[in-house]
């Protein structure tokens, strides 16, 4: 199977989770509900829970192990982009090709739609993980810190909000996204390890190969900000450059940035040399990161 | 020791766990944890995390079984507060007798520190709890769900945000209160119970006792918007009045609503009655919830 038929299968397989994880629309209030689902089913690439489905399924985990704590990631990712696209942060009005959150359903609700999406990931990791109560407290301890304030998810934003029309360092632009972008996706690996019951030297190596692939991400984000359309992008582009944020392309240029990419995959790449399994997913993964169109 | 004075000693051992389970304001972003410690130190009762203690104590459960769950809820609390608060939402600049977080910190800041505290609460939870792993995710699970969308803390703050302007029934009224405060209260109560390890029948009363003590808190609070001034409130007072809330006072009468408060906290009393242990404490709280003055 080639990685875009993988990414496709995969991906509808979370969206199938997503659909029994996420309280209905019925439900009341309906309107929150339907807040959360419009952002959650916009057509994300999935790359999160993806990752931690071929790394867990390395090590033999199945559907029922692996899809709550994957689904989860999903939301907590799609909470912080709701709440980093409104007005007081980033301002954005599109976002997976369609209007953002608050476009729709007003500021209010989409703070609230946000509020609740990371709420329902860490009561989907108690209730529906079907694993061990101790696995799933090392699970949720694992994604609380990844999604926290130090070098992780909100403190990411903070510095990143806090960067604006500053000149920064290389080091201090890989500190904002190794925080911003990279803590989740190398928690997506580690958790994917951990409910397949990885030894500590593979979580060790897959940890270094989420770590290399979550900046790749990062650095191949702002080519396509300065190289691709908005149409290509669903989102609106070289948005980055026009609020005077600090981005790979900007510091490194053009080659530069992806020379790094490039250096970046060949370097996950190789962290799965060191885990004694067949560890091609995550090789092509790591790969398609920095070679994706969108 | 008088009610009064018990409030105080465990709200300074709450502040105490609190100011450890919190991130220091040294560590980067150190304005991120700043804003965060300004709204959970600002003064507020702790009713939650003493309701957690003072049901704990009863069976039995001790300071490090009881403090990271009973400070969790303090942590998931504050963040609704800082989040009901924000301009989009209930536009309030007065809480506690201090500025709201996004008047000092800014909206960004603030909509983040929220988030961030909601973080914190579950990895607290995960990370800190003195109990087996069962128990962990027994607590996670209970306070996911009070925290949540349907007949919980966010699902009743939207409910409360659709009916401002709307004649409401009194059936409407409680189920956005029953959702809004009473979830989060009755769940105080549940859990220190199920750390203190209650059995089902006691666990029942309990939750009954929690959800009348809940809803007997909610008509205080409406009937000291209504009664006490700003000064005594520490946050603005006449402001459901103004804009246009269902409140219970509206609909019941300052004298109605005061003969609901009362009634409400003589049924919570009785539910304690169904537990074979000293729960005089619990009476007491459930007396001081409606005779409080701020």
């Amino acid at each position: 199977m080639n990685i875009t038929e993988y990414f496709k299968e995969k991906a509808a397989l979370v969206d199938k989770w997503l659909d029994r994880l996420l309280p209905s629309e019925s439900e009341t209030p309906s309107i929150l509900h339907q807040a959360m689902r419009y952002s959650v089913f916009a057509g994300g690439k999935r790359l999160r829970p993806i990752l931690t489905i071929a790394t867990g399924e390395i090590f033999g985990a199945g559907e029922h192990e692996l899809l709550p704590a994957a689904c989860s990631l999903e939301m907590i990712h799609t909470y912080s982009l709701i709440h980093d696209d409104l007005p007081a942060m980033d301002n954005d009005d599109l976002r997976r090709g369609r209007s953002t959150n608050h476009v729709v359903y007003g500021e209010a609700m989409a703070i609230l739609a946000g509020d609740a999406l990371l709420t329902q990931a860490f009561r989907t990791l108690a209730d529906y993980q079907s694993t061990n109560a101790e696995n799933k407290v090392r699970v949720i301890s694992e994604i609380g810190k990844a999604a926290g304030t130090t070098r992780a998810l909100i403190g990411g934003q903070v510095l990143d909000i806090q960067s604006e029309g500053e000149i920064l360092t290389g080091h201090q632009l890989e500190e904002i996204h190794r925080a911003k972008t990279g803590a989740l996706i190398s928690c997506a690996v580690r958790i994917g390890a951990i409910i397949g019951g990885a030894n500590e030297n593979e979580l060790k190596a897959l940890t270094d190969y989420g770590e290399k692939a979550g900046l790749s991400f990062q650095v191949a984000d702002d080519l396509l900000d300065e190289t691709a359309t908005s149409e290509e992008l669903g989102k609106t582009a070289g948005k980055d450059a026009a609020k005077q944020k600090a981005t790979y392309t900007t510091h490194y240029g053009i080659d530069g940035a992806r020379k790094m990419a490039d250096r970046l995959s060949q370097e996950a790449i190789f962290a799965t040399g060191a885990i004694g399994r067949d560890a091609r997913i995550l090789q092509e993964i790591a790969r398609f990161i920095v070679e994706r169109r969108s």
